[in-house]
């Protein structure tokens, strides 16, 4: 029985709670915040849960093995390191901490103390990127021309990490379990309309060998909401709109045939080609419940997860390098 | 009367030749392509036209007082430069040159010879565009914080011009209508997954005072036709979705509250506010319609256009500086 | 304090629970299922909530003062008499009961007993149906001409009841509620197509007095999940998309113009006009959470439900006629 | 050749005369229509073809062997049967006639002059309905179950016809392409919401033998502008929507399995399957283009159209049958 202590009953934390409770194998049975009007509401939908202010009454306590963290990214790192520290496994939100150096510690830490250490990319345990990833390993795409993505909202500002830090983990995390490649470079523009200098709007590239470029728009100022991505091969191609109640994920037989230029020597001849369009069956099983069952077999087998340590860090050193080119106003950022 | 001669009777060609014909005040009369079965097909629709294949037939025909261009763009300044000299009003299809030298040299000219040089930026005279400009004008939607388009396609690869030069186009003219402010500077990343070396996707943000910014996406390469655009300001925001059989335009009382942080000096407090959705009528005259219109006004009254030569130069000069950023993966290039 | 027992604990019993405990006022104490499993996954994510077989440990039990019916509609009406008798006040799931005699029944019973009977017309306590009764009632729509309703998808077959029984009841209330005037007669169509003779597919037309029209299409056979009704004014007109994440409701300032007709004397002119549309912010709070709120309201006070007995029995009386019609192949049904 | 005379230059006669100019084999060479404003019109955009407000200028020119008859229901019979006897081939508006004496009258004189007679029942020739009666013919539906269509918009009201006459005629063009089997009988409901006594609103019910049912809604008062239908079969479902800039069929791999119940023996178990869904490329060719080429080939070959006298007298029959059924409130009308 994998028993949990939760840090942090804001947004995500109920959905935690929930998912490790509707799960065979584990239990949640405490849960810090230091707000108590949140622990009165904790009590009264969970009267079995014990409710505390204090962390360290997670951390030190020898009942638990495992605690998630879902509190502020920029105390992940402290929280997770003295969890780990104590020989706890650990679930933490996404990003996995502030800076990559902060990351690199964790996963050190984590493999000295043989513990499981899982970041939420939450996206990546969805039936949709599940089946993207599957029609991307097949070959069915052909090459991959781009990768192209829209998440924008009227959102909830958060006052210690950038639109970045907040929406474009989602995409940076899909790219990385879906690509097989890594990125090399890095360009990135966006705007802080208001004062305190956290960009509410970001548009970042990621520049990849072999003629392949990913870009993703983040806004937390749209007057929709839009989950929109696009995934271009020489074959085939992708669309995956999240919001779409079903159908979230479209294969179209669509793409350019490319020949000689009868006509002159220096130019291909391009033609393109629409045919059908077909929306896969996915499965609908909430991605959070299959993120949990995947940390407690981690836990329970001693395996390495899909989303661990190294993939948090990536996410997180794509992040550094894309704030240091946004204040070059575009300039590119080698990873 | 204008009497129009058509170079070019390609893609757009013959809905030039189609409102031309339903306008008072204008009738086209000689049409010239160098593909003679192009010719055939306009012998039968419009049996009264005179076809050729000669551009001299037109431009040195005293009949003829307006010549309308609709060629490739590598085209467009000779034949603008040999039809203003030879006396003729001009409408030239979008861009208005390949290079903003050659859009300097025609401004002039036609300054020179007391001539409209009309730029069709059609967008410009859709009932949205127009709609947008007024709401903007009002100052309904406070200050405007970004403006962000995607216009993306399967689309026809074009020989002589990039996807920036042909798809981003409109937006940098809709951009220079309806926003006050120009652009300060622009970084621009893109590829060309095809060898020829012109990009096939690209993405564009322009740079302005004021914490204002703007970004273009474009690509010939998606599986799905968008045209879509938002304009956030600190009021109201707009969603302008093209493809929406009606309702192009909706208006959100939608946005942020700025307010003082009671628990800290050095950040504010944001929160968001979603409130009532208005989709105003709009104008759904044929936008080529009103152009044609205007450019007959233009003609009979010696007036300057509202997309003249100005307006054509703005969009090539973005767009050069678009293609050297281009080059050095989104490195900052200032207009 | 509202002490609640739940009986049936199927596919709706779960979201009662969770809105009673989420409410001030009100806690469930019991829950009463014939299925073991069920009692097990109470047990997991309620600890504190005392599950049972038996319906009469809750009918009787004095500790409780109401009981929630959530089974299915062929015991409504002996659970629900049943724990009047025992002086409980009753939530009843729709339809109230599986025949108008029974309905009256039931009425008759919690009036001699003084009890609250609400019943479960969920939709009725929706942000998006209340501003639409809201809009009616201003008289902002003009005369109303038609509401035209549309309920599909591939659905739960039911083991007692039809498709109307399950998805037309919500339109029935809808119309109950918001429209000033009741049906006269009533028009309906059908199709079994399984053996077991219940129709699953549905048309339902409703004559009311003055010209006005109702009609409902409920469908469990169908491939994608439809939930839309237009309601057609002379001034304006509502279409109402459940289905929307946002913009449940839009108004349109469209309609015709009625005139004299100049070339005729025995015909009208109708002219078609449209405008704006306009979106209302809506109230997003949870139905089933405001239909709980105003249960345990009029149990403290003593109130009458806006959907109590009246209403559920005008909905089955409705449903009764629509039957009869439907074995007559549309034949009229006087109400 | 075919050489067409065209009575009628309203609202559909300008896409007749389009269509005929851009198909080879066939030109129209005079037109007909009492609005010489029209006539005017028709002189500006094809200054080669002759106008008259003389329809005998037509149906008795010896120059034509072809009439295309696009004015209004009640001129159809009469205009049509003096261009038969005059010996020309007849291509009709739909519906074919008003009634179904008139019908019926007519499919005897075109086999007795031996004449091509040919109804416009456009959707039948679309990319979108060959392909759903190719789909249909496959049996890969299975049994047919329903046909569900909408066809909803703000429209023009006409003088001498109801909606039914208007836009049912769609419908049941379609389905009697689509369909292997013929109705039996037929309920109707609607309403008049003006004075002047036709039907603004209505509702079709077409009963079939084996289970089957079709059912239409159709209404000029619509704020939004609906073309949907679906197609239920017992293996596989189709939606088609006709608003859809592509992607207008869609097939769902949904349904329901059929079982026996092992609870009881009065009852089948039925339980649902989601699966792909698959959008077939169409054939996006105008479809009164096909219809015109089609035309054109059963004049030269002397062939039945697929749309012929036939065709249009089982429309009207129905359409007979349902303004009956109207009038009774829903009762059941036998065809």
């Amino acid at each position: 029985m994998v028993t949990v202590g939760l840090l942090g009953y804001g947004y995500w934390g109920p959905n935690l709670v929930r998912n490790f409770n509707a799960t065979d194998g584990a239990r949640v049975l405490k849960v810090c915040d230091p707000n108590t009007d949140r622990l009165r509401k904790l009590a009264q939908t969970y009267p079995g849960v014990e409710g505390t202010t204090d962390p360290d009454a997670i951390i030190n306590d020898p009942a638990l093995n495992a605690v998630a963290i879902a509190t502020p990214v920029s105390t992940h790192y402290d929280l997770a390191m003295r969890a780990l520290t104590a020989g706890k496994h650990v679930l933490v939100e996404k990003p996995i901490a502030a800076t990559a150096a902060e990351a690199s510690r964790m996963i050190e830490e984590a493999e000295h103390q043989k513990r499981v250490l899982l970041v939420d990319h939450t996206f990546v345990y969805t039936g949709a990127v599940r089946k993207i990833k599957e029609t991307v390993d097949s070959g069915m795409l052909g090459e991959i021309y781009y990768y192209d993505s829209v998440r924008v909202n009227l959102g909830l500002f958060q006052n210690d990490v950038d639109v970045l830090y907040d929406l474009a983990v989602h995409d940076l995390s899909i790219l990385n379990y879906v690509l097989p490649n890594k990125p090399c470079a890095v360009s990135a523009t966006g705007m802080a309309n208001f004062s305190g200098g956290l960009a509410n709007v970001a548009y970042l590239t990621l520049f990849y060998e072999n003629r392949c470029i990913a870009h993703m728009h983040v806004n937390w100022l749209a007057p929709v909401k839009v989950r929109r991505a696009l995934l271009g091969g020489s074959k085939k191609m992708i669309m995956y709109d999240d919001i779409e109640p079903s159908e979230k994920v479209k294969i179209y037989d669509s793409g350019v045939d490319v020949g000689s230029d009868p006509e002159g020597m220096y130019k291909i001849k391009v033609s393109y080609r629409t045919g059908d369009m077909w929306a896969p069956k996915l499965d609908t099983t909430e991605a959070l419940h299959t993120l949990v069952r995947h940390f407690i077999d981690c836990v329970e087998n001693h395996e390495t997860p899909i989303t661990g340590g190294q993939e948090g860090l990536f996410v997180v050193r794509v992040l550094e390098a894309a704030m240091k080119s946004m204040k070059g106003r575009g300039a590119t950022v080698e990873l």
